[in-house]
């Protein structure tokens, strides 16, 4: 029976978090089954089904109370954070309770002694930083992208983005995690306070929890790490004639004791269109690809040495002049120029891979990407956090398809992702598997890895009731 | 039958990995089938049994055969590193192959641009240690200590150690792993050039195995990551009268950006026994404690205004004269003598716990220890890793005890594990649950998250002849 028909599963579901917080207009509803989407997007994506109940809870108890109901039923639930994320990761297939966050956003706990911050886990990114702007010391290093993002979300998934070089991704931010299993058990992981830093027993479940994409848990309450905030900053652009080039002065950098927060390379032309689609100015012309480096330093003498260092290094790689930006706005700009390029794109995009590779193979894949993406006729631009290997090539539509998505980009796309592998590299370094990268995670793991995964899948969750058929298929339901 | 007198499988083994490396010899057999041990500890845990055979293979290859075989045959199998470890993680409590994986040692591989170093499971701390002291820029940051750790060890127990607050602990430093699994596959998780920083494909199996304390599968090469080395270090030694402000100092220290590379507390009368029993000058008197913090920066002109800033943000906190170590033998002596305090102990000891919880709660654990050993009698000494939370209650034996081990010393210690957990804390922070801790466990995780690790366990070891009896007992074998 489709879920949204089933009255008395309706009825119990209103017990649980009174009638005001189930919803089942088919509008709403459906309104709350996708995510990202664009019109190439959509054709990749499989399609957000009706016929979904939309359950809105308070917190872990009902929550628990909910799962236990859909375990008894044997009803498919998906939870439902912010939607930000870009592989299918929370499209909703078959009808589902679909279980939204949102109402668990009213607390965010500073800890002064623990240098912690405790959130309920749909308090959004951007909620975060704006109640962090205030405190004059500490702040969340990490931006990966949309501040619609739901921390228990970014928790799950893992989230990466261009902050990551100093301070790493999600998974080093987290110091605990509450969580309601998929059986329906509210827990914490062995760790209560969510704030300790060295815990060796047992297993980590905490952190086989962060990237498994809303398959192993509901994540209710995340607790982060702050960080000192430093008073000086400044954006360098260093534009090199030669990619390769540019990639081999960055272990040169970091090897210094250099520690940029962000290290990008962006392609010249590319970059200028998005800041041309903006209506900005992106202050350097010469070279064939940029360096982009967010430095933030004790203070300004520091960080003039530091853009010092960093024009040398560049310049025995054969880096042009540097630019620097120092202006709040000045660097705001350059940000939001690179923020922009997917938005900038939008209308041409097909997809957005994320793979991932050992940064001395940057400058090989990209090669390569190249070259297949003559071969299949495919039209793409690149975008690299060359600090950690990690690629964006984005692939647009070309001019002839008429909108719909030929086999020869299936067969390219398939190629890139054997290259990145072939050199070490991972099918997704920030995205996850979601519905939409099922079929390559085989390239990258054996049988017997995978038989795992489904086995640590099923030990959390025998019904296969939460988020069903996201990363891989399971044999039940 | 007893492994050893089983002739058909000794045959078996002779012909993987020659016969040289196949041992039955009972005295050599029984030395690898313990680990640390005193007087003291030796009733506490478990006695090593003979009847084992030992098998040393070269790689990957012969250990997934060797595998093969006790699945086949279900004979128990038990790694065995450096035997460092401190919770019986490695202690041989039934006839088994005794996988010694010393012979895995012959690979050291720094690479410049990743900035990783990829070594066999057998390279030991020390030997790794070593190789770096040649290199101008780069080094292993972390020092959990004792040199003759395995590496491969460290990955699967997860060490920490003093040298965590600024770089970490073994989880932190991992960018890949290659192991075999108990049924025998060689398997590099998903990573196979154990270089990727960020890999977002399925579950986070790599750090599953980190902290599975050989549970889950035989570690055969480990990649790290390598850091700047600084070149200008200090260690100051700041007494304080109150344990509580000097606790209270660290975050105040830690949110200025000041980032030291360890942060311990010690207790005055304790240090300075440890350094007479060394022959060794403590250069502090006053104070009840003594933060010990070793900084180590870009220049001497940032060290010494570190070292400023943090004398000052003491001195709020009550700290009273700061004493500065610089030359580096001035700075070994103060870590020798820090490290001396278990060797000093040595003889007296009867247990060394690593509970560890919320940096806020370090006063509160250590004054419910202090009442908790007056109410059992027992005699305490401690050591904290002030920056992450984690304490050392040395317990020792009370003089009309005879050597035997009391019963008031077991509850005793299960009072002291459950105040660590009533704060929010765990039982282990840094040793593990090996053989000693495994009744404890059930104080911190619930049914179904201890049911969720034997499931993993199951899911990767079905037979259960790894490390079996390690962290918890499995219904089969």
């Amino acid at each position: 029976m489709e879920v949204v028909k089933d009255r008395s599963l309706i009825k119990e579901l209103e017990e649980i978090v009174g009638p005001r917080w189930v919803d089942t207009d088919p509008d709403r509803v459906l309104s709350y089954a996708g995510e990202y989407t664009n019109d190439a997007f959509d054709q990749l994506a499989p399609e957000p089904v009706p016929g979904s109940i939309v359950v809105k809870p308070e917190g872990a108890k009902e929550i628990s109370e909910i799962l236990g109901v859909a375990n008894k039923r044997e009803v498919p639930v998906v939870p439902k954070g912010g939607a930000t994320a870009v592989a299918g990761n929370g499209i909703v297939t078959e009808p589902s309770i679909i279980l939204v966050l949102e109402r668990l956003n009213n607390r965010i706990e500073i800890d002064e002694t623990n240098l912690t911050v405790t959130c309920d886990a749909a308090v959004t990114l951007g909620e975060l930083l704006e109640e962090m702007e205030s405190h004059d010391k500490l702040h969340f290093p990490l931006h990966p992208g949309d501040e619609g993002a739901q921390l228990g979300g970014m928790a799950v998934m893992n989230a990466g983005g261009v902050r990551a070089v100093r301070d790493g991704i999600m998974r080093d931010q987290i110091t605990g995690l509450k969580a309601v299993l998929p059986t329906g058990e509210i827990v914490d992981f062995g760790n209560s306070s969510g704030k300790l830093v060295k815990n060796n027993a047992g297993y980590d479940l905490t952190q086989l929890i962060i990237g498994s994409e809303g398959t192993l848990g509901v994540i209710t309450e995340v607790t982060l790490k702050l960080k000192p905030i430093k008073s000086a900053g400044a954006t360098l652009i260093i534009p090199f004639e030669e990619r390769g080039r540019a990639f081999a002065a960055v272990p040169a950098i970091l090897k210094e004791g250099i520690k940029p927060v962000a290290i990008e390379y962006v392609e010249k032309d590319s970059i200028i269109a998005s800041a041309e689609d903006l209506g900005k100015d992106w202050p350097a012309r010469s070279g064939e690809g940029h360096l982009m480096i967010i430095l933030s330093e004790d203070d300004e003498e520091k960080l003039y040495s530091r853009a010092a260092e960093i024009e040398n290094i560049s310049q025995n790689y054969g880096g042009l002049n540097t630019l620097i930006a120092e202006t709040e706005q000045e660097q705001r700009d350059l940000l939001e120029i690179r923020s922009h390029f997917v938005l900038a794109l939008d209308n041409e995009l097909i997809d957005i891979p994320d793979i991932t590779v050992p940064v001395s193979e940057l400058d090989r894949i990209m090669s390569e990407i190249e070259s297949l993406s003559q071969e299949y006729d495919a039209e793409v631009t690149m975008l690299a956090h060359a600090g950690d290997g990690n690629l964006h090539p984005f692939i647009m539509k070309s001019d002839d398809e008429d909108g719909k998505i030929s086999d020869e980009f299936y067969k390219f796309k398939r190629k890139m992702y054997e290259a990145a592998i072939s050199m070490g590299g991972t099918i997704t370094g920030e995205h996850g598997v979601g519905l939409m990268r099922k079929k390559e995670l085989k390239l990258q793991y054996t049988e017997r890895e995978l038989e795992i995964m489904k086995s640590i899948k099923r030990a959390f969750d025998p019904q296969n009731i939460l988020s069903p058929g996201k990363i891989f298929e399971m044999e039940k339901r």
